[in-house]
């Protein structure tokens, strides 16, 4: 496996899409977006995104050349028409407007929509802790692939949920999950591997747990956070609603399974919500409690003392620290695709043929 | 199993309440509070809290007669201070508020410290919801019982959160959740009926998954939602440290956990946030939508056709369609109990002995 420089990926991503005739703004964001995925070990979202972007935009489902317009702006809300393009670039655009609002009125919210993938949800929560704010992204997706609860037939794409807030000596806590019990490139790992996935991940056409992996990865229907109605999955699916309906049906975005098959670009929905601790409470207050909850979760006795408990943020944050020093891990599979996307872009690749 | 005609059990709940010495304002709330959720069929939230509030007032976990003050109160949003009473009252104001402000700037945000169990959290966004608003509602609880991924001792209560939005035609989208797998009133009815639990919704003091619902239930250790880490339960205690988030150190409440022994009362906090559709979206474009969504899915093909896919909050419309028309079921051993709380309040029975 090849460890790239985060420096050398970062020029990489952004001469492809410069070379596809991506906008500067939006090349700028696309590839900050990719790289923080990729520095934080968020590998599904990072630069393995690259060749999937092109087939994306060959068959029209977004449009390169797009840039975002603020269709609406008020004192704690805005709403941003993507243009039809990639999701980074309007999403860097509403967090930073959600931020700007909630500093100044206490809470904000910006909606996306005539937009398309905005990769890792939690990149935008965690800009928004960073900036000393409790920060929610989440966003819609153009594919079905979660099946709710009693159904056979995916009504949600994994619908991802970012949450994250500031602490004062401890780093922001993060959470960023998909609402679906696992990622789809979960069944494609196991299936690469040949080996059978746990009962509860996904289902067959008929609604049944399936089990291989092959089978799984060929057709993904996954279930909603908890797997089974038994273990909850009502709840995961309630999850995958809510995203969507904050996502699309707030935005006016179009809702993927009543999509027209020749309706393009995609037109999927994000939303940002940034709320601002310190309109709360006294300066500080919100911190040095986040540090007691931080502190107190770390300091829990573990089932199994080899396996800390760990708070959300940690392992993006240890990858972050590996990875800024030895280089981003580029598979050979992804490397072999990435220098035909190099090659149609007329772009060197960051990594010896 | 008696059927109590909702009017008498209504009267019957804002009787004792009264005899306790709780102000009316705050007697009205509660009443209202528990009597939806009786009437929605989420009967762990209703009459049956009643002897356990009795407790708990005993021991000075709650103070009978307090009352809420409005402490911060800003454009979007606003700060109140329970006053150490039970939480139906000063949350229903906080509902108000949040409604108010929303239809006014397009969003608000209401925190609520010093407070204590506030009943079901969907009634709070249902409320929002047939204002015509997006609702959320979610509160910390005054004793932890969900166990973080890899720990073996609870740091989080069931952590409820709820979601619901307005639709045109349809009725509301309701979600109503605990961020725990399960409720602890499943493994109570689990070790009642003599019967196991499914591996995955409860753990032993060394974390490790336990059936045996006698020993579950008389420690309850809960697993947060997805049960086990291969089944996502770092998303679950993702959530329910979001919840714990929103609730607690924005509010600033007492982390349960870091509450010394001897303070009363507990200090639980609670947080409100509603969106209005109509500021995102020219009127009436977001209902559509929803209606769409909602039709969508209750039209989508099921595993089982005995079972037709479900929509949030379907079942709690059911309950309330029958239990107004036949009342409301008290069990006997729940009679038993409450006919004691009214005898010690010196309130009569809505049901003979």
């Amino acid at each position: 496996m090849a460890l790239v420089p985060a420096a050398a990926l970062e020029r990489f991503i952004h001469q492809v899409l410069t070379a596809w005739g991506m906008p500067e703004a939006a090349a700028r964001d696309s590839t900050a977006v990719m790289m923080a995925a990729d520095l934080r070990g968020i590998d599904s979202h990072g630069i393995s995104m690259l060749d999937i972007y092109e087939r994306w935009k060959q068959v029209g489902k977004f449009r390169v050349g797009a840039l975002p317009r603020v269709v609406l702006d008020r004192p704690v809300l805005a709403v941003i028409d993507g243009g039809g393009g990639l999701g980074h670039h309007p999403s860097r655009l509403a967090t930073e407007m959600a931020i700007a609002k909630a500093r100044a009125m206490g809470l904000a919210a910006v909606s996306v929509r005539n937009s398309h993938h905005y990769g890792a949800a939690g990149v935008y929560a965690w800009q928004m802790a960073e900036a000393g704010l409790i920060g929610i992204s989440c966003s819609g997706v153009h594919n079905a692939a979660t099946v709710p609860t009693f159904a056979r037939v995916p009504m949600f794409g994994t619908n991802p949920w970012a949450f994250a807030a500031p602490a004062g000596r401890n780093p922001p806590f993060v959470l960023d999950m998909a609402t679906s019990t696992v990622a789809i490139g979960k069944l494609k790992i196991a299936s690469f591997a040949g080996k059978p996935v746990p009962e509860g991940w996904a289902l067959d056409a008929e609604g049944r747990p399936v089990t291989d992996s092959a089978a799984a990865y060929a057709q993904p229907r996954v279930t909603p956070l908890g797997g089974s109605r038994e273990q909850g999955s009502h709840k995961g699916y309630g999850l995958a609603a809510m995203v969507e309906i904050l996502s699309t049906q707030l935005s006016g975005a179009t809702y993927t399974p009543l999509r027209p098959k020749e309706q393009a670009p995609d037109d999927v929905g994000h939303f940002f919500l940034a709320i601002d601790p310190a309109a709360f409470r006294p300066e500080g207050g919100f911190e040095a409690d986040m540090d007691a909850l931080i502190d107190a979760l770390h300091g829990c006795p573990p089932a199994d003392p080899a396996r800390p408990v760990l708070v959300h943020g940690d392992p993006e944050r240890a990858a972050e620290a590996e990875r800024r020093r030895d280089g981003i891990p580029v598979p050979a599979a992804l490397r072999a695709s990435l220098t035909e996307v190099a090659r149609r872009a007329g772009v060197p690749v960051p990594w010896s043929a």
